[in-house]
């Protein structure tokens, strides 16, 4: 099953994906949500939050959703809303540390991403192409957002690769 | 001279780049060989090579060659064999391990691919778009890794760039 | 404002963006300059730099400027020059071991990018598509080279991702 709304969104550190995921969301013309996945740990994650929040400006609705993306989305959706995510890979690390099977976690995610009517467009870092990490638990994140990334491309009806601000459609 | 029969597919970790090269191999309706060139040094690694082996099924001859992926390709040259090498990038691993000249075996990989009747997929990971790592090591890895690709990239007559299990096709 | 004559050559660790810069360059068959922002710290990078260099041969002018980019390439800014800048990503180290503002930086260069009459290509390093360094000032950096080539991208005419020694376009 492809999901007709759905977009998945990826590319590095400070590439421009969220800017780009934004001004998809907004040429939907629907009324606009924003699912913050990230965890305000410290200070400098505060202030990358805080800086996301004041470039999107105010036409916005945000939610805090650290680990139940699913039921945030089942909450919103509806065909007047555009959610974007941002991102999987912090929702990936939230799992992770709350000791969640991921695996379960995206076979369900990916269920209902299939059924959703709200439009939905899925923010991720791409975290696999630089060396292999030293740290096991690193190599597991990987893994996991690597395997996401697939099943989330694989119902997504529109995938893009973001490099420079650039978009390079990769599906749709 | 380029071979008429080598294809690269390049991509991150969990990018489904071994998937999708397995699917072109299948696709030719050859013969199925497939070269491992990884080592199961630990317990990690044994499980990821089981957890391959598991998703490839039966219909596939498996040959484990760390280290002489020149001879083991010659010794399956034949028009009517389709044969999938996975992965390069431990090709160089258990070159450096071994103290062998890496550019000069990734010479004579290249020479020996031109002349093929056999058709050759290489899979190999893109590790170079992280940060430099601190590592003297894990840079002349990345190095040597790099330049292999470029290397057989000159020589195949397909290349294509996976992520999210999605191939971008760069050559061919 | 998009400059005419701007190209941005991403790519990562040996993956031939400097070999496809230079071919770019030549072709315009202008008189060729060569701007190196690579300091040589140690053995290795005085190794890399030569290594380059002799890659390059005679038919080039070479100009070492770590830090004032700006200033060269107003130097060189003539119609009948053709300007590769490699690359990008160690001036944001040089600006950073300096402790300049790499925003400022980064406005000024895009601002005298669009005002120049000579051809510039710029190669950088993509170093965001790995796992998030355990390093703060290899975050930093990161961020500044990310943000810098998304600016850098915005002005040039044309953009090229390079794996494995063949580009793809992604912008022009």
């Amino acid at each position: 099953m492809t999901s007709l709304g759905a977009v998945l969104v990826l590319g590095g550190a400070r590439s421009g994906k969220s800017a780009f995921a934004e001004r998809l969301v907004t040429e939907t013309g629907l009324s606009r949500h924003y699912i913050a996945t990230g965890r305000a740990w410290d200070e400098e994650m505060q202030e990358r939050i805080a800086h996301h929040r004041e470039d999107r400006g105010d036409s916005w609705v945000t939610h805090e959703e650290p680990l139940d993306l699913i039921s945030c989305l089942q909450a919103l959706d509806s065909e007047s809303n555009a959610v974007l995510v941002d991102c999987l890979t912090l929702w990936v690390t939230n799992l992770m540390m709350d000791d969640r099977d991921v695996a379960t976690e995206a076979n369900r995610l990916v269920d209902c991403v299939g059924s959703l009517k709200a439009r939905v467009v899925f923010v991720s870092n791409e975290v696999g192409l630089g060396i292999v990490p030293e740290n096991r638990m690193a190599r597991e994140f990987r893994d996991h957002a690597g395997r996401l990334h697939q099943k989330v491309a694989a119902v997504a009806n529109e995938v893009y690769f973001i490099a420079a601000g650039l978009p390079l459609k990769m599906k749709g």
